[in-house]
């Protein structure tokens, strides 16, 4: 099962390499992730995507916090978050797939970066699951080139009268 | 100087602790790291903002060339290429400050994720540049929680009868 942490960490030399290292050494599979900046200048965010079992992520995270210069771990996965991703793709577009392309991007709320006479490159953000979809289609009519973000995620404001649903 | 490298490597355990841990015994100084899946899911792009001088940097593209698993670097900061961050943010969001909010969400294009009594959740993606004018923006009204993902940049498609620009 997928679950995504939120590392808060110091802004210190070697903190990625260690913390990369340790799922490299121990053998857990990362599918994303995705180091930013906080309002702390000398702190960072580490989002990591991690396909394990649920006793794993437990373990993943007490050798986390057995790091220098990692402060607090988050798993998100049954929180209320919202997850999201970007994505920006160069796709083939010869004036005949054109009038479908832009029909694509209106469909993903995606967003025209560039076009050229034969290519567009398109940018969009949105849940893994959109990104994944918005990819899909665009496969059918020729990916050229691709640059895509680890999923970053953030745990919704509480909320006295909201359901349970999760974004 | 900031340049931006986009890294081609192998899925292979251990690639960005390699990569990441040269970086560090180094002392070079990472400004941002981001790793994203590609159309090939045996590789990933580690897209590497550094912030050091010309000459370092090409240093650093020797010595990632050393590494097992690194197949193709790409020096980004001279071609016409676009760049682009994502940006998740809560603000504190009373009902008198709701209006301005709103207004400031239409100028950056961006995206409300969820809005409770107090707070508003808000998605923007853009180039590094746009997103910190948001977050500026935002700092004034109030900012809780922030999770922002490193810059992905991509290449613009060749083009014989475009300037100059760089987006």
């Amino acid at each position: 099962m997928k679950h995504v942490l939120s590392v808060l960490v110091n802004n210190s030399a070697g903190v990625l390499s260690h913390v990369s290292g340790l799922f490299t050494r121990r053998g857990y599979n990362i599918d994303s992730l995705s180091v930013g900046e906080t309002e702390d200048p000398t702190k960072s965010t580490i989002t990591i995507v991690v396909n394990e079992e649920e006793k794993m992520v437990r373990q993943i995270e007490m050798q986390l916090y057995k790091l220098m210069n990692v402060l607090r771990i988050e798993d998100l996965t049954y929180k209320e978050s919202a997850k999201r991703e970007l994505v920006l793709v160069t796709v083939t577009a010869p004036r005949e797939s054109r009038s479908e392309i832009l029909t694509l991007i209106d469909v993903f709320k995606a967003r025209i970066v560039d076009m050229t006479k034969d290519q567009i490159m398109v940018e969009m953000s949105g849940t893994p699951r959109a990104v994944e979809s918005f990819l899909e289609a665009f496969r059918e009519i020729g990916i050229e080139k691709i640059a895509r973000t680890g999923t970053i995620a953030l745990a919704l404001p509480s909320c006295s009268y909201c359901d349970g649903n999760t974004q």
